[in-house]
């Protein structure tokens, strides 16, 4: 058997069996057990023999080394081993040439026993079996190991180990799920040459299909490679059952860009296969109280998602931002989320400040292609989604004319996204679903209300209910203002500063409705959107102000707000003021105690500003 | 074999089995896989024969429909199969006479395989079986079908499905199961006349026992129909499996009348059957921050019933509101449950808007048999209770005396039911747990807290704990109370009006402790109470008012807060002023920065009240 | 086979098996149910015969009793009885000698069939089997008794029933489990022996072993006894499947506290078996918002008690407060827990009120020994930490360092526990992790945040990733304090009070940023300390105020606060005034419309005062 100068010592691979023992060989096996007969050893994870006492050489423990020769192998496939003691030897590895399904091929193997090798990508302890998802190179498939009810099978398998798993294919329903018989946890090149394998495997799959914009832009057209980074990036997460988190601004244009995403992402999620559930803890879609990624929303999303590695053997999740995540007040939440090595992809149409990008690895924005905010999140979203999972288009090329009228876009774009769906629905349906989307989830306060928000945006396949569900919205949201305006016009104070601008105050504390719809923004805009009507042609600058806060809106005001908002933190001491937005809308906070120099600081400045 | 004109070729029904089968006849099968020896081709639901690849004549795919000959059965039931092409043929369809079992008396069939017919009512599935609930003219129970851990069984079978399903019958410890060997989807005529049948038992099984009042009283005999109504509905949604929101004023009253209700639904849910965990996921109890169903109410039941519709295959609930419902404030929360076709129940006490009841399936109210809101909701729901499970009787015929003395009503039912109770609760005792309840309710906030509410009014058996606990919660209510009063009695501010009512103002902002009990309602109520004692005889109105509300009480004074409350939104402009109430009791808001304004109109409306 | 004066009737005990049935002899049966031939008569919970319709003497319902004699015991096993009728008899026992195995020896037992007797601890039904946690004097298991997916097992078995069980030993991965053939409910002098044999062996394991204290102290050397008290109380709980809810002061001192024990906790669940996620429902941690044992968290705590005793078949709780709980604020949650005979445990360093230990059964307070507040509840809870389970030591000994620093100890342990970690943690490394502890917990809102909690505490070996969150959250900290101090310093108040004092008065809520880190009392906190490093030696007194409650510092004024509070609540009639604290550091309530009045009376008590 063997004619090198060194005895030759044999290490079976874990997927050896009977069929790869030679009697007399010598191999390196490991005690299993004892019995007052002898000892068992594995000579690899499925072959055991027994060292009858009268051969056993050297005292051992259970998993020690030690080598045995096969002294004969039964009929009934019992193997007698003896110890043996070897000054010296040479280890060879035996490996059995197991044929390794692809886990997309697993369809064509149904009731037949495969053996597959791939990465562990989730560990779920049932009050059953324990439930592991493989990802190979080809796709990922859940494989059932069940020891007792509620019992961790094979605790050696951990989270991202690269294994060799054998075991029966089953499939009933669409759905294909293994019978696992056996995992062995690979390790050195056997492990580095798979995940290669895997990893090259990925990225082409990842990589989204080449299809064109749903309309003419210039600018995105700039932003598709990018655009195509992020979708990839989400594909990957898919692909390999990263759990998704999905936040966005809580308004019309983010609900919009953040439910197109949802539907391709949940699409393909079920279209990949996995758990009759993944869709719903595979992705999170929340909500944001604030304009940015506030600390109270990492800390959250970190606190589940520990829990969630912890708890349920879940990976830490891919992060996406929409309408939301480029400026700097996210910067102290993204370097939170850097620490636990997060990956973060942000979607936005702010302004962005490039700080920011360090913490991202993809970050799609008009502002970095010569565009502005009129190209909205849900413009971007919705065409990103389309790259993630091109069979959601049909339902979802609506949703970036809502976007654009919601955030009274005025990009071209804007226009084209209503054209392309004309047959379908006038701007008029638009503006009633952006109106609806706002109030509709003015009363989920930040929860999801996944199927609620589908009904309003007609993705349900129920039109009829959905009109009548979208116009009793509006008619609600309607009366609110009506009645909302009614307690608040006549308290408008009007001044006309030295520059000609006419400069309206309403104090949205003392003389609106409060924590009711439209909240203080909301009215504060609408009073604007009125005064500028009844002033129409002239310069109007309106604030809306609280205790501790106002609201800028302005028209033919030349303002820059983030600039006057920086004068007045430095010339206003103990004044506590932070604040910002775009040059002529946004809004300012302060101590209570000071607002009335607050107030009259700022009215100084705008009266300095440039009107139109 | 066939000795008309055509040639006949077979369909053979879902259940038809091989004894159906009869060699030489032609088939209408459906191709079901292919081997490299043939095609395998499923003559009904059970039975598979095999065309060997020389009797192929066409091309085809999987679920394709074939014509077949039975060339011969084999002994061991293997059926060999020729394709045959027909130029034209009559189809006949032979169905196989099966006993269809009652679900009511699967009971006798314990371990015995059974046919049955019904609607799904709900499609749970687990991370084992797929659980269906299978509901016929009879009853409800569960049948669980088994694939794969976690995979949908039949997934052809959706909620609402009418279908045939066999299997067998297990029992133990008093709950049944079916174990199912196969389903088939009834459609057509088959579908209707089963709908049909089920309809009529449900009907006339869901209809309630006639059982007397519990007390003599004019007008709830003649809201008897409409209260069997409601009973009638409850009991047709739990033996449907339909899941039931109860949501009820959040005060003792209304608790009252939950709790008696959902007494008798649990009870009723555990005698019914189903699964074992039933009572928690199909009966929800709610109490109601605002006295009316709120937007953010109605659209957090939506929310919660859409998900669950979608993800776990539930039906769509049937609401129920007690002590609540009956206003015009209801209506947009009610117009909103109408658009997703969900079926409102109201029970309530408060003067009711005719314009409500466009939305409901039922109302028991006693204004609608010229009695008053003395006529509380805990005695409505209580007696409604009885009807739809009386065998909780004993366990709740105190709860309408608790509800009684608790919203103080003058109704001589008040007494009646005391004296029902009297060998076991004193007035006083009754007095206590509905102190009790209101202070318990407080620190539960929205909280349903269903097993401190059964211990605070005596429905877990433990009278001892009970008593003691009753005892602490109402040292704690009343210290606080106290506690309220001292701080706040030296704050009321006194004033005579020209008709000569004593006025009594306070501020509940500044002069009374904020965010515990009392809150600032029943703070006016004790706060009234006394100044009623110190002017025994004379007329009061007590006005307790915040920043942008005011809560009035009077004794005496002829007031009709709900014109008053109209007259002034005309009168205020700018004012924001909405509210309302009972003639005498009542609440107004407005914005805070007319608080001023307003309070001055309504005491001088209040001055020109008349006194008694 | 009888030779007394009267017949013998035997009673079979719940063991017995057919070897225990004589022929000719009579026993007491309890008839099972009926068929058309006879009726069916159990001899014991394990052997049925029938008595044939011939044989019926007597009219009989389901469980009766009856006396029969054993006619036949057939080849097969079946027993033909005959019914008896007897005017007198005497009874005698049959019990079956069992070899009953203790749970601890249950892994040598493994795929044997056992009998263990013990104590039911929890009945968890799944949605497969039902899984009941038997405790004996050894130890406790899971036994998995499945009659069909997701129906109760054995209802007669009930929480707290002593029980013999008989069943297969699984093992798998460390795991033990029994697989139930049957249980038997013990009743009379053998559950009593049963229930004698587990305590005194359940006492005997709970006692926690003798270690010394990591550090010298006199104080908490007299502590010692009460300490090994808790630790047994604990270790009592978790060895006898009971939950256990930890509620601690949500600050840096309160949270190590919690978290020591938490990690020993935590750690001795698993060591000790159960089921899979047994550290997680048998270990709730939450930080609570008041420094107090709030009737709205009893409240909480106890509705979830009780639904998880009905609805999932846990024990009642066992109650822990640490950092928090001996003061007479606690009182009124204490009674209401003592209602529901909940046990509770207190470790706190705040001045404790004699009334409350009658609610106790164990307080840890250094005031008991002459000690006082420098001795944190860190420092406590991570001592009772060693003594519930020492293996933890190395993890958690530089917790006391950092709740030192974190409450500002000024006792000689809080050097000592420095110098004991000094080699891996500087004072500076505490003092971050302490400033990290309160940030994070701001945002964590008042979730327990577990596993981000121990990143900040560097319990998760992963170093690098500890030391730069922590480094972060400092940042974020300070960064909000400045923020915080250039908002607020500006408008502090200053005037001498006639007693040489410095007085510094804050409008928290009109001078200082709302609803963020730093929130009012930590504000005036940093306020003062600012204050005094400016007025180096002199007496300082600072007050942070907002509408209704003051926050109070002083250093060098010899103020009583609690006497203070107790006299102005005298003076000031209407002023809804309550408060407390320690001497010189604490707060005071009020009615808003009243705060004038209170701070001048106040200011007036402190210019009383005597200074240093």
């Amino acid at each position: 058997m063997n004619q090198s100068s060194e005895v030759v010592v044999y290490r079976l691979g874990p997927s050896c069996d009977l069929g790869d023992v030679e009697e007399g060989a010598i191999y390196l096996g490991k005690v299993q057990g004892f019995a007052n007969f002898g000892t068992f050893v594995m000579l690899s994870d499925r072959v055991k023999g027994l060292v009858h006492k009268t051969n056993v050489r050297t005292e051992h423990a259970e998993r020690d080394e030690i080598l045995v020769r096969v002294k004969a192998i039964r009929p009934n496939g019992n193997i007698d081993l003896e110890e043996v003691i070897l000054p010296s030897y040479e280890v060879k590895s035996v490996t059995r040439t197991v044929t390794v399904t692809r886990l997309a091929d697993l369809g064509n193997r149904i009731g037949r026993t495969v053996t597959v090798m791939g990465e562990i990508a989730q560990i779920k302890q049932t009050s059953g079996p324990t439930i592991f998802t493989v990802v190979d190179e080809s796709g990922s498939e859940n494989a059932a190991a069940f020891v007792e009810a509620g019992v961790r099978a094979y605790p050696e398998v951990e989270l991202g180990s690269l294994v060799q798993l054998e075991g029966q294919v089953m499939q009933r329903n669409n759905q294909l799920q293994i019978e696992v018989r056996a995992i062995s946890v690979l390790t050195g090149d056997e492990a580095a040459e798979v995940t290669e394998r895997i990893e090259q495997a990925l990225d082409a799959r990842a990589e989204p299909e080449e299809i064109p914009l749903m309309v003419e832009s210039e600018v995105m057209t700039e932003l598709r490679p990018e655009m195509r980074r992020i979708a990839k990036a989400i594909r990957r997460a898919i692909f390999t059952s990263q759990p998704i988190v999905l936040r966005h601004h809580a308004d019309a244009d983010g609900i919009c860009s953040a439910v197109a995403i949802e539907q391709a992402v949940v699409s393909l999620i079920k279209q990949s296969g996995g758990d009759f559930d993944a869709d719903y803890f595979l992705f999170k879609r929340a909500p944001s109280k604030a304009p940015f990624y506030e600390i109270e929303d990492i800390t959250r999303d970190l606190d589940f998602a520990l829990k969630d590695n912890i708890r349920y053997g879940q990976k830490m999740p891919l992060i996406l931002l929409t309408d939301n995540g480029s400026t700097e007040e996210d910067e102290p939440a993204l370097k939170l989320a850097k620490v636990f090595g997060l990956e973060v992809l942000v979607v936005d149409h702010h302004h962005p400040d490039a700080v920011i990008d360090q913490y991202l690895i993809g970050h799609v924005n008009p502002y970095h292609a010569g565009g502005d905010f009129g190209i909205t999140a849900g413009m971007l979203g919705t065409e990103i989604a389309r790259l993630i999972n091109p069979s959601v288009e049909s339902l979802i090329r609506h949703l970036p004319a809502i976007a654009g009228v919601g955030d009274r876009s005025e990009a071209p774009e804007r226009q084209r996204y209503l054209d392309l769906i004309k047959e379908q629905y006038s701007e008029d349906d638009c503006k009633a679903m952006a109106l609806a989307l706002d109030y509709e989830q003015f009363w989920l306060r930040f929860n999801d209300g996944r199927e609620l928000i589908k009904e309003i945006l007609d993705l349900t396949g129920k039109n009829e209910r959905h009109t009548e569900f979208v116009r009793l919205l509006v008619e609600g949201a309607n009366a609110a203002i009506e009645d909302q305006m009614s307690a608040t016009m006549p308290h408008v104070r009007e001044q006309t500063l030295s520059n000609g601008a006419n400069l309206f105050l309403l104090d949205v504390e003392i003389h609106a409705h409060k924590f009711t719809f439209p909240p203080p923004g909301k009215t504060s805009g609408e009073v604007h959107d009125r005064l500028c009507k009844q002033h129409a042609g002239e310069p109007v600058v309106t604030i809306g102000f609280g205790p501790d806060f106002a609201v800028l809106r302005s028209k033919g005001v030349l303002m820059n707000i983030p600039r006057m908002v920086r004068e007045l933190r430095t010339e206003i001491s103990g004044g506590g003021i932070s604040g910002g937005g775009h040059l002529v809308v946004g809004s300012i906070k302060f101590v209570e105690g000071m607002r009335d120099q607050v107030l009259e600081g700022l009215i100084a400045k705008i009266a300095e500003a440039e009107v139109e």
